[in-house]
């Protein structure tokens, strides 16, 4: 006989769903009881929610298909929701299962029950289903799968009763086919077409997978023979870079710079991305930041085919056989004296190895890896598509996963870090490729400049011990050491560099711990060059305009 | 002018609630700015969500009052959800203060947009609201607190959009008082007075408020009158305990015992408890565990008056002036040998101070807590209320602000004290007089018994991977000095002792990691003798009775 929990597993894993990351609790025994019946299945074990999430969240951006997380009633669903928003906006596909108390259990209210489809609902909406019977299990299992693979992807929540899941008669389901994404149409291509021939300032805004090799191909094509600007969105899902790519600058995270990056163009065409907001509200600033006076064109929403839009644009415009313009292999000295945030940087853009996966969580302290890492050897970058922080040690525990033979390279923020850093004890059991580079100045440092943006200009000591990590600093080397991961604390440049050096030479979990100054204080006295260092393309009329705009 | 974030911080401390354990983000900037116009808050800092609801949860339980959480919109909400569901099933007042983009905002569906609402009403079903103005902010936040503070208590959430913030025109609210509690009716106590007197077995249940000191003694008197068993809920919120005060079992965990415990008892009284159900359900075994020829009354629901109604039922009685049997002092033994988690219970019995607050979350490994500080000087214990494991280590953080003279000791299991490890922090930047003992035994414990009392038995080296939590085993002593926190790593009975000595004369924050082996595996081999020495008040009739029927 075969009970649910061991046919479930065989419709994961014929569907391709071949990685569960999991923290399973006794509602979930016979879902992990099953894991040995399926040798197709790999378990992944998280010691906290949020690592399992983030982890299937960073697995599905590099297979581009989706894990399973196991996760324990609403409570574990709980810890795992910040990390489920971040893939939700990111348009990653996710299985979750959710196990539950077994179905007559529910009545009787006990501890560990709470009402797990309503917080499913703020992560998954567009599919959360509470299995019914072990008959029917798989085929609901098959449509949760199928709804996460649809495109552009999302999370899908399956919730498990536990006696669903011990009951025998379990049925196998067949995987269901998701729709094919369809190109644009020909009346969009033509208007769109028209918009840029009319040489007015044209840019794309490309986001989801247009930032792929294939779309990033198209794009450039469009820009080397209609001359538009190419932008990518702020925070991408997975981008590919590196040499041999077209270059696409980033849309700058402070709406204050995006709105300069946006001046001028009259016609902004979306591709695979929606129309650019400012990341928070500030008193008195807009949040919508494309200018007045420009048209909001959309080529591909993130359900259509993005590629064929982009060539099909390119057919119409005559831009198929034009010559991209690609980046050239370039990479930055290697860096010497104390360490600062943008040595780390450029020590990462000097030795990453090819074929390497970024995770970038570093908030302020990464501002420079782009323009750093922008002529290194081809990669992808992932980025915190949902503005949870505590994303990023888990995704590349789930990249190292899905890419065994590429070395990830993650850069987290100390702050942000401390959200999921029980993800090292993860490395280390699955001895996964990963360094973790964490960024230690000992303070919430996006928070001073937000403090400031608010207009609450005038704190106390109370305002700012909030946004402070001292007393005690964190030491991150011991905690990593203290889960088993091999851990150095760097405060130089040249030892910054030693240590990627031995993290590139021995395969396996590596934590760096590169202490840095808090230098972001005083927003008006510091910001300027910092945000002019973070765009290094910016044509120097806009440099010079934005220099007068913030100037104290 | 005074802006909304002012004007609720004046409304929150008006009415008592002085402590903000705090996790802000730019949303809530404005608050955190507003904190230095108020003297009378205290913030404390976490570096994770659930550390801070964890927190205002202990707080609450030993300062019977609300203490405020500062949550970052929706993820920072789901982050701190685990914690607020313990806060819930406990009944245990908390605020939640959850910043949210500024009104006009949401509509852009920046990258933190989420549905706050509904994650919130899986923890505070019974007060959740969206602040619409600046002006009518403090009348919605007087509600939140009064709504926290009616009987028995609860979660309340207020959600924070910044405009409402950062808008001029602020009005702080008087406190509006909470409904006065009454006691049970007439017609109720003379039902219950009734069975009593029929001479049939009666046992009371007791949980909630009736766990204090002035509801045991009047339970007490009613125990020595008309002899009444007494019987305390699986996971009290907060249990008065020690020598002085009567002694009162636990129902235990394991329903099989549980079972056991409610033996041939005919009528079961409910006072600000429900009735006995399994904690989670097991294939072909029953949920509900009152025995069918047992009548349940209800003499005081949680809402309710306890202690009036206990004493309204003993003046029926006429139990009011009876001598209560109270618990002798009595510590056991200096422990000796090698250590085991028996061992570590023995030495916080033997060592522990006066006037001590007990966090126990050892879930396997603190079984033998109870009866070796049943005789200790008075203390309180505070319990794991809603099974969702994380909750000790920010427990103890909130017991310490609300207790600074009482002396806090929390028992932690190693899976547990990963979920919540960042308290530690908290603890060193607070300098809080909190010992953590951390029982390593590298092991999901709990799940290996699950496994096998789910009928789960047969299962291979993947299954029993995800229970285990060696290669690496986690080093909790390196962990906490990378979070300031003493620390020390003890493997023998006579070193625990020391370590606990030294924590005792050193007031401040220290971590022991009792290593200690795992030796649970194997239900129906080893379970047997645990069972019966965790409850040493068991009569030797049952004690024979459940050793045959559980015996191999």
């Amino acid at each position: 006989m075969t009970n649910g929990a061991q046919a479930l597993m065989r419709t994961l894993v014929d569907a391709g769903v071949e990685v569960c990351f999991s923290n399973p609790g006794t509602s979930e025994m016979h879902f992990v009881a099953a894991l040995d019946d399926e040798p197709r299945m790999r378990a992944v074990l998280a010691l906290f929610e949020g690592v399992a999430t983030g982890a299937a969240d960073g697995y599905a951006r590099m297979a581009d298909k989706p894990a399973a997380t196991l996760l324990h009633l609403g409570c574990g669903l709980g810890n795992g929701l910040a990390n489920l928003h971040n893939a939700r906006k990111g348009k990653v596909p996710v299985v979750n299962i959710v196990g539950d108390h077994a179905t007559y259990h529910v009545k009787y209210d006990a501890q560990l029950q709470s009402d797990i489809e309503t917080v499913a609902r703020n992560v998954s909406p567009g599919f959360v289903r509470t299995a019914k019977s072990t008959e029917t299990l798989c085929q609901d299992a098959a449509a949760a799968i199928a709804a996460a693979r649809t495109a552009p992807g999302q999370v899908a929540t399956l919730i498990l009763p536990a006696d669903v899941s011990w009951g025998e008669g379990g049925v196998p389901s067949a995987p269901l086919v998701p729709p094919t994404p369809e190109p644009a149409d020909d009346a969009t291509v033509e208007v769109i077409a028209s918009a840029i021939r009319s040489g007015r300032k044209t840019a794309l805004l490309m986001g989801g997978h247009a930032l792929r090799e294939p779309g990033m191909l198209a794009a450039a094509k469009l820009a080397a023979h209609n001359g538009v600007t190419l932008l990518a969105e702020t925070f991408p899902t997975r981008m590919e870079r590196g040499a041999g790519l077209p270059y696409i600058e980033r849309l700058a995270y402070l709406a204050e710079l995006a709105t300069v990056q946006l001046t001028d163009i009259e016609h902004l065409i979306l591709v695979d991305a929606k129309a650019p907001v400012s990341f928070f509200a500030y008193p008195g600033k807009q949040s919508y930041l494309v200018p007045d006076t420009c048209q909001v064109h959309t080529l591909a929403a993130p359900d259509q085919d993005i590629t064929a839009s982009l060539n099909k644009l390119n057919g119409v415009l005559g831009a198929s056989q034009a010559e991209p313009r690609l980046q050239a292999a370039k990479r930055p000295d290697r860096p010497r004296g104390k360490l600062t945030a943008e040595k780390v940087c450029k020590a990462v853009g000097h030795l990453m190895p090819d074929n390497a996966i970024i995770v970038d969580e570093g908030i302020t302290s990464s501002l420079m890896l782009s323009a750093m890492t922008a002529g290194a050897p081809r990669h992808d970058m992932i980025t915190l598509t949902g503005g949870a922080i505590g994303q990023g040690l888990p995704n590349a525990v789930g990249a190292a996963v899905a890419c065994p033979d590429r070395p990830v390279i993650a850069l987290i923020g100390d702050g942000t870090a401390m959200y999921t850093i029980q993800a090292l004890w993860t490395m280390a059991r699955e001895q996964l490729n990963v360094t973790s580079i964490i960024f230690n100045n000992a303070s919430y440092s996006v928070l001073n400049i937000e403090l400031e943006r608010v207009g609450a200009e005038d704190v106390g000591i109370k305002a700012k011990s909030q946004l402070d990590l001292r007393g005690p600093v964190l030491n991150f080397a011991e905690m990593a050491q203290g889960m088993g991961v091999h851990a150095v604390r760097v405060d130089t440049a040249e030892d910054m560099a030693k240590a990627l050096e031995y993290a590139r030479s021995m395969p396996g979990p590596h934590l760096i711990e590169a202490m840095i100054p808090e230098s972001l204080s005083g927003v008006k006295r510091r910001i300027l060059p910092w945000m002019l260092r973070s765009l290094p393309s910016l044509p120097l009329s806009v440099s010079r305009a934005l220099k007068r705009k913030l100037a104290p």
